[in-house]
């Protein structure tokens, strides 16, 4: 399903990690945002499996099916790095399912467009934030995690959709640019939410004796990066932000 | 997504398909199968992705949704074959839609299990009847079409989870009785219209100048044979049909 190499050798990874694997925060945290992300991809399959549904043609609706299978190769790779580091996956998942659920909840899409600005929008600023993260990682997690993040075809088709809609009617671009809006707002509402309950996630933006840390002055610079991601994907569907 | 040997050479196949081909009324036959099953694989993948949402477990959501992306890898194989045949897909698909979403409509399951019993009981019906039909085809379509049927992995984690059940509840194996009945008459059903009114398929059963007929004494035994591959599923659920 992905294309990513084997994440260890066949003589089982878990007795060769990167050094910094020894520190049991540092594990802990990397367990806790590959956990994240997992949840984060297998919630992708099931809405955009779900959006294929309002599809308007059957063409479109296999667009949104493969995107899905994508999307659910890249949980494989994350699910079988977690059981190489001798964590259950699952249970790994399991504190992300209120945040994520809860952000699906109060952005159900209502239509067709929303379905596709919110997995433009969505992912791409979820992906966003992880690469952030990434940056404070082992290579071999931070290669895994930007493999994991990799487009599943979403942006050229979405953009291409949405932009022929706003010019058969101006008016979806004003409901469209409130709804950009609102994801926005409801995703960094949950990010905020799991900063303040995952200990281990929050010390690893904290540093260690090897790694350095995330201070106020880098965690405004990210703020104004994704923003300005947030931004840029806004405009290029066509939309103000 | 399938590891299925490419169904022609890379010099284009249209021109190097089998004699049978030169019937135009053959080719319709075979598009037309061919469509019923690429929808009929797409509708599958949406609703595993859907029964995904109901599983009481992480896990068991994850299994679903792998049992879903490789429908879809299935659906792929269909696709492209129909695009070497020159047809569509989609055009091939869409006189499908009704029949399978009529069918869906009816049989929407009101929980876990019953969406467990639906895709075991019929997918497993749909494949019998497709194998059936195969067997009257050129060696290419047929294996493309054993080959787009094969298990998905449905059956022994459906088997599990409904005998575990059912151990734990008796009540559930009278209720899911009743349930895999149903399915199975509005499965018929749905067949009876779509061979009502397509004649191209219609007309491959009743055979041509180099192709056997399917005769009305054997329409009996192939439906004796689909019930009692029925009765069997239903048995190793440990539920009477």
């Amino acid at each position: 399903m992905t294309e990513m190499p084997p994440a260890s050798d066949e003589s089982g990874g878990a007795r060769q990690e990167p050094v910094a694997f020894a520190d049991p925060t540092y594990r802990a945290a990397v367990v806790d945002l590959l956990g994240a992300i997992a949840y984060g991809e297998m919630s992708a399959f099931e809405r955009l499996a779900d959006d294929a549904k309002l599809a308007p043609t059957l063409q479109d609706r296999a667009e949104l099916a493969a995107m899905a299978s994508t999307e659910f190769g890249h949980f494989c790779a994350l699910r079988d790095r977690l059981v190489e580091l001798g964590a259950d996956p699952f249970a790994a998942m399991e504190p992300f399912r209120g945040p994520f659920e809860a952000f699906h909840a109060r952005t159900a899409p209502s239509d067709w467009f929303e379905g596709l600005v919110k997995a433009y929008v969505g992912d791409g600023l979820a992906a966003d934030f992880y690469r952030e993260i990434a940056a404070f990682l082992d290579a071999g997690t931070r290669d895994l995690i930007i493999e994991s993040l990799a487009d599943a075809g979403q942006s050229d088709f979405v953009v291409d959709r949405v932009r022929k809609a706003i010019a058969a009617d101006h008016r979806v671009g004003g409901r469209l640019a409130l709804w950009g809006r609102r994801l926005m707002g409801e995703a960094l509402s949950q990010a905020q939410r799991v900063a303040a309950e995952r200990d281990a996630l929050s010390a690893l933006l904290a540093g260690g004796v090897d790694r350095p840390a995330l201070d106020l002055a880098a965690i405004g610079r990210m703020f104004t990066r994704l923003t300005e991601n947030h931004t840029d994907r806004m405009a290029r569907l066509g939309l103000a932000s």
